[in-house]
């Protein structure tokens, strides 16, 4: 077991996915967890899966987590706050500037209280889909704010980085416009994008191939969680799609008359400003590194991508990404594999000796 | 070898991707290629890669393809069925309404011409990223109309079959519409989406995760094609984009006042419909069939991943697909798996016993 930084117990409020999954991660360190849940349905699943023992009267937590649902998440904090008046509180809610200011609002004990949002990808609720490693490798934005002391901080600092997270601190405000544009407005624009699909011949979405896939994997995001998230944080959200739309309103200006002096100078700003958008998402390793692509064909058959990955292990290539592309009715797949570019070409040799058919 | 449906020689006209795959694609089927392009080196480099001879004077196509960017397209196709009178003329551009109505308006012999568009993917060019195999299992429409007998058709349904791909019939108004909806829109929204990165703080950017990859990963493609294809598909385009930016306006709308009546139920309504139309998109075998996802986790040192995937294979259990998961940072992946829900329970037990670590 590697040693914790937390002394004493940490206090779970909310067993879905991201309390269950704090409360393993903790416990797998030996720290002791005492969890509280609305439902006791999940609170038992909770506790019968590991992620701590259910809290009694006269615990005396050193750490609050808290891990209800955003519209909800102020009331929770201001009310562990007022029981618990020796203990640290935080939270994981995905918005923190509404939160910190509701809290100033009521009066609440700001120097207990440090916001936090762990950026754990994974959407899907409930305390089975829990995993003590849920955060290892994530960032983890602690919402920074004046009313709380450095000394009192630390243990959230501890909180973080027992669990494996990469600590990014900013400002409430910050985080909220950092979110609403890597999350929140992707999340609108890719929902949107889906729903003209609804009513569309099935021979259109038929000739779907895996762009359009991309664009809209999202789009199967919990609506229920997702409306509250965007009502939290209207401000920084509204002032991306505004942008946004006003690009489209461009954009459609100019496709409506194409032969228009500039127009189609207009249309190639805005896929050249993507080009240039889109190389900015940091990669694997946190860079803006760009990596080769190689594709492989790959048969549709158990163990066929096993071998390939295999054997590009015993090249000594280590794989930057992969990717599976498919086409409906095809017996194989094919696999697009990123390497340093160091690499390409003796690879490319190598898998060619082999026997693979390099695609591209 | 196989054996070709077709018999007579294969004039091929741009020596791009599309050109020199379906050389290669013909020529691996023993199907005489006579390649023509307006670069000199693109021409000598498709020769020396195996795609087909030049073309010669006295040359007696049976069947003329097309393979030239979009914007002259219709130049060529006209151009060919003039010089080679007995010869059937296809194209392969990804907008084929435009063209059909460029050549009936110069009176163009349409009984000669069938316009197709292989939907290969890939949209990245050069003679060297062809590959013989590119259109196998991919959809690859024929532009229908009236002005071309049935059997003098067959000779380009014996193409596409050639060349491995699915042969999908509907008419040049319908398939623009089409890919309207699958490729192009979904173009503009991500490139749009991307280029809200341009200007954003390093400290956001750095918190992107697979969402955001996802929406913008098409971004990066090519200005000056897209430029071009947008353009000769405008109308199309142009209706779902507005039917975009009206679902847009009202999400607005609902998001800068939602606490007002009904604000809440529009954006629940729009997420709602994204989850709607994602669920049309037909997967990997072609339909809505909806399949089981594992998490597992995968060092990030090379043949890890491999031995996984051969594991998987020793189980027996086929990969439906696979997406690598990452974190900046992070010293492994997560590798996302998915299998019919069959599979599911028997690999989550037998890949635990083999030391694996399951994460949902």
């Amino acid at each position: 077991m590697v040693e914790s930084r937390l002394s004493g117990p940490v206090r779970v409020v909310g067993v879905g996915l991201l309390g269950a999954s704090i409360g393993l991660g903790l416990r797998a360190r030996g720290i002791e967890v005492q969890l509280a849940d609305a439902s006791p349905t999940h609170l038992a699943i909770a506790v019968d899966y590991g992620a701590g023992r259910a809290a009694e009267p006269g615990d005396a937590p050193a750490l609050i987590v808290v891990c209800v649902p955003p519209d909800v998440t102020a009331d929770v904090i201001a009310a562990e706050l007022d029981a618990y008046p020796d203990a640290i509180v935080t939270d994981v809610a995905s918005v923190k500037l509404g939160i910190l200011d509701d809290l100033a609002a009521r009066g609440a004990d700001l120097s207990r209280y440090l916001g936090s949002h762990p950026l754990a990808g994974r959407e899907r609720g409930g305390p089975l889909s829990g995993r003590a490693d849920l955060f290892v490798g994530r960032p983890w934005v602690v919402a920074a704010h004046d009313g709380i002391s450095y000394q009192r901080a630390s243990v959230i600092d501890d909180l973080i980085l027992d669990l494996g997270a990469t600590l990014v601190e900013m400002t409430a405000a910050e985080h909220d416009r950092a979110v609403a544009l890597v999350s929140h407005a992707p999340q609108v624009v890719s929902s949107l994008m889906a729903r003209r699909l609804t009513d569309a011949p099935h021979s259109a979405v038929n000739l779907s191939g895996q762009g359009l896939r991309d664009v809209t994997r999202i789009a199967a995001s919990d609506p229920e969680l997702w409306v509250q998230i965007l009502g939290a944080n209207a401000e920084p959200v509204l002032e991306i799609l505004r942008a946004y739309r006003d690009d489209l309103d461009r954009f459609i200006d100019a496709l409506a008359d194409p032969a228009a002096p500039g127009a189609r100078r207009r249309i190639a700003e805005e896929i050249v400003g993507g080009n240039t958008g889109v190389q900015r998402i940091p990669g694997k390793h946190g860079v803006d590194r760009r990596f080769t692509t190689l594709v492989v064909m790959v048969d549709d058959t158990p163990g066929q991508l096993a071998r390939l990955l295999h054997e590009i292990g015993e090249v000594g290539v280590n794989l930057e990404d992969l990717r599976l592309e498919h086409s409906p009715g095809a017996q194989f797949g094919l696999a697009e594999i990123q390497i340093v570019p160091e690499a390409a070409e003796s690879l490319t040799e190598e898998l060619a000796r082999r026997g693979w058919r390099i695609a591209g």
